[in-house]
């Protein structure tokens, strides 16, 4: 079992999901996007944001613009740039004084440490690099922000020649730097290397405030930083599950439960751990990628259980399959089926749906279920089609409204754009419905068409929302002719339901998923009434 | 830099994934799929390969059945199974007389060594657990089995009570044992602990062989298995990609290249490092799971550079941004295009495809890049779209067909299944095609209208194959009127390429993915005839 430990002292939490996340492949945020993204890391008690590169792109500029009209309550917001140029005065520096420009209060500034880059890629001598580091920090201070300055590759240079990668630490605190970041920069390095570097560090550099800024190359990231904070490291940088670039940064996500749930160390307010995975979504959702299922912590899976052993050994006491309890990051335990469960799974499912646990329908469903899920159904998001097939399965349940037939028509022209319509007749009670609708794209053409149809007998489906549309393609490699998973999410304004169709046509898949969403959607009002 | 150390000893690698990584939500394989995966790490050199839990499911049952007919060449398979119950004795107990039967040379079976796992979920007495585990070993040392034990919550047990934990494993080797393994049941054990109760171990247990199982519910999986074989263990459980329960099992395909490559333990043969990428896609193939895109080493984005900084400094040595070369692990470099990338990137893939340069077109394409990406298209994995939209730019290239009209027509009636029928007008050369198909779903009937329109002009056509459709639903909380993104893999059993489409309607964006797929597959049989 984890422990809460006693209080070790403070480690202030560095979020660069909005610089050094975004350089992570398929990763683009608008600076509208990083508005709500930092408001929400302010609102979690992260201490520094790092907004962007001023002068990088357009979209930083306009991020930083933005955040001197609505400033951010707690969190100290720095800018990200480089030291001077070789051979030029940091006073001059075009990069520098964007950095100022950007009306920020604090900075971190990257310099080199590793001798073979400031010879290879810099093309200046290891004397003019000291004099840039010295002097970029110098006159950032100067001009009165709080200044970080991010030893690039430090480690791999320490390793190449540690008495060179040390002085240039010892510049940028000549220079006045509030804290000197550590950075493996490559990812590569891997834990008993770390600390045996960091240790040194502590030693040549006492009274130095440490950073570490780690990348997850090696799968070591999370271990790294937290070695590094044992060895006495206080600021650690990351980004929120671990965006960034090639394998990604420190995730931060990992990083704060292990750090202050496990370790007992204080970073952001405890009573906030309970945001963490709402937090992890959050910004996956405003980055437009797809969640991580089974990211530690937060994912989706992180406490989903499958194996019938475990939930048999769940039902009598959770803490003998969970490393901690899912609640204390905000995060819910799931039971999975699969044709691995056994009937515990099950069992623990319809305890939920109040069905009788007992009844000799239990095998035929499981029975059911595994043919379905060997299809390539899978109800683990989608509780609402399973609840109606259990329905179907127990009670004799039968949906409100039965299809006739369905017509779809899709026309494109070179010069004018597609259009989309569909036509369906429904057996909605005694009556049958036939009416047509359009839609910008098939599936909403057939999602208005039927809301259309229902409308007629039941007041209800205008409340009723479509929320999120999924297609997973399943056996890839199949071409066009695979089969095609659609998993659809709905919601009346105070809950959401998720349902699933499989079929090798998109349009068939959707229309089951369509279909039980509406269902599952007017059985809730049935009760709601009832 | 990594490094290539001396010769430290052999580390035995015992493969899991056809076990523990099919408790991963999603993750189902059936018999074959298990075979085929069996013979690939058969080929890579893994030592050990647990074939599954005889008597849990029929697939495992297949699954021996059908190794006993082919074995594989040199790897050991094991079968998984649990001690003895209480108050059986270990010869009458089923479990392990099933894992006899599935004629296997090795097992492991695991026993608890939590106190409070013994007392609250096995039901019985701390001294009856010590007997079931020496029993149950001695038992199948006797049928003269290889006998691994698996002590689970080994960590956690330790925690709770060291003397007891300890006395589980004595039992074990009292019984026989060849290896006890340490597990890290829960994932929730932090390295520092890790490594001293391992230290520990290695003390009280001289001369046993030690092995290590974790799970990475920390995200620790990786670093806890690495910092075991630094304190003695010497065999390394774990699964390909790190697919298991809840957040998955220890990942081979990052601890073997961090075991052998960077710190010179013997591992699998050296020669087939260089597999490694091809094997972790390989088994998220067969799967079906869609690779993680940000997974060390052998991850499509684990060396992949956006930054425009990182791409120039690249250009002039590899070394700077890259913690070894990826052709070590099978990978390869990739360079992104990107907002962020400034000019450098696109000089990159100008290289690549040969064209000018230092053309004034350059920052025009660019501008036009930025442009789409901004609506949703990523050229990241579609080098066909984006060449043919380079060439149009820079060469005026013309496509080899142009769109006149297309028509989809969907039909659904509740006592048949779904017809879908494709009409296409097409301008190719001088000529109109006007034809028309049908086809397993919409898609399926559109890229059969479109080879039949050009296989009257084309007589390539029918060589080039779709090999792969991918459906991504961009800003997914828009619903079905989200815009929606079309990948497409082509090949001409040659190479493959990859195409792209964007809109809000799926099949606009579906035709858009087919035609450029098929005019870049034109292409590059011009450019051979050329």
């Amino acid at each position: 079992m984890s422990q809460i430990g006693d209080y070790k002292g403070l480690i202030k939490i560095y979020d660069t999901s909005l610089r050094d996340g975004t350089q992570g492949e398929g990763v683009s945020l608008s600076a509208e996007d990083k508005m709500k993204i930092a408001r929400r890391l302010d609102e979690m008690g992260f201490h520094y944001i790092e907004g962007g590169w001023p002068g990088s792109n357009p979209k930083d500029m306009e991020f930083f613009a933005r955040l001197r009209q609505t400033p951010l309550k707690n969190a100290l917001v720095t800018a990200f740039g480089s030291t001077c140029r070789p051979g030029v005065e940091a006073a001059r520096d075009e990069n520098l004084n964007r950095l100022l420009e950007s009306g920020v209060r604090a900075a971190a500034i990257f310099g080199k440490t590793w001798d073979f880059h400031v010879t290879k890629a810099l093309n200046t001598s290891l004397e003019e690099n000291l004099r840039m580091v010295r002097d970029s920090v110098a006159y950032l201070k100067q001009q009165g922000l709080t200044v970080f300055f991010d030893g690039e590759h430090f480690f791999d240079g320490f390793k190449a020649n540690p008495d060179y990668a040390l002085s240039v630490l010892r510049a940028a605190v000549e220079g006045g730097a509030d804290a000197v970041v550590l950075c493996d920069t490559n990812g590569g390095t891997l834990p008993h290397e770390l600390q045996s570097v960091v240790a040194r560090v502590k030693q040549e550099l006492p009274g130095v405030e440490l950073g570490i800024h780690a990348h997850n190359d090696g799968e070591m990231a999370v271990a790294n930083t937290i070695v590094a904070v044992q060895a006495g490291v206080t600021q650690v940088q990351g980004t929120v599950n671990g965006l960034g670039e090639r394998c990604g940064n420190a995730n931060l996500c990992s990083i704060l439960p292990n750090l202050t749930l496990k370790l007992g160390y204080e970073t952001i307010p405890r009573e906030n751990f309970a945001f963490l995975t709402e937090l992890s979504r959050f910004v996956y959702e405003v980055a437009n990628l797809n969640p991580v299922n089974n990211q530690p912590f937060v994912g989706e899976s992180a406490f989903a259980h499958k194996g019938g052993i475990h939930v048999s050994a769940l039902l009598k006491e959770p803490g003998t399959y969970e490393h901690m309890p899912p609640e204390w990051v905000g995060n819910t335990r799931r039971v999975l089926m699969s044709e691995l469960s056994g009937l515990s799974n099950l069992l623990y499912k319809y305890k939920e749906l109040h069905l009788d646990k007992s009844s000799p329908e239990g095998r035929r469903v499981l029975e059911q279920l595994k043919n379905m899920e060997h299809r390539g159904y899978q109800f683990e998001a989608a509780e609402g089609s399973l609840e109606i097939m259990l329905r179907k399965a127990v009670n004799g349940y039968r949906e409100p409204f039965q299809l006739e037939s369905m017509r779809l028509i899709l026309e494109m022209r070179e010069d004018r754009p597609i259009q989309s319509e569909a036509v369906i007749k429904l057996r909605v009670g005694e009556e049958v419905v036939h009416t047509a609708a359009e839609g910008n794209g098939p599936v909403n053409a057939l999602d208005n068409a039927l809301r259309k149809a229902l409308e007629t007998v039941y007041p209800e489906v205008p409340g009723l929302r479509l929320l999120d549309y999924k297609v997973r393609v399943l056996e890839e490699k199949a071409g066009t002719e695979a089969q095609v998973r659609v998993l659809i999410e709905t919601g009346n304004g105070k809950k959401t339901w998720g349902t699933v169709g499989v079929s090798t046509n998109i349009i068939e898949a959707s229309w089951q998923a369509l279909a039980d969403g509406m269902a599952y959607g007017l059985l809730k009002d049935e009760n709601n009434k009832a």
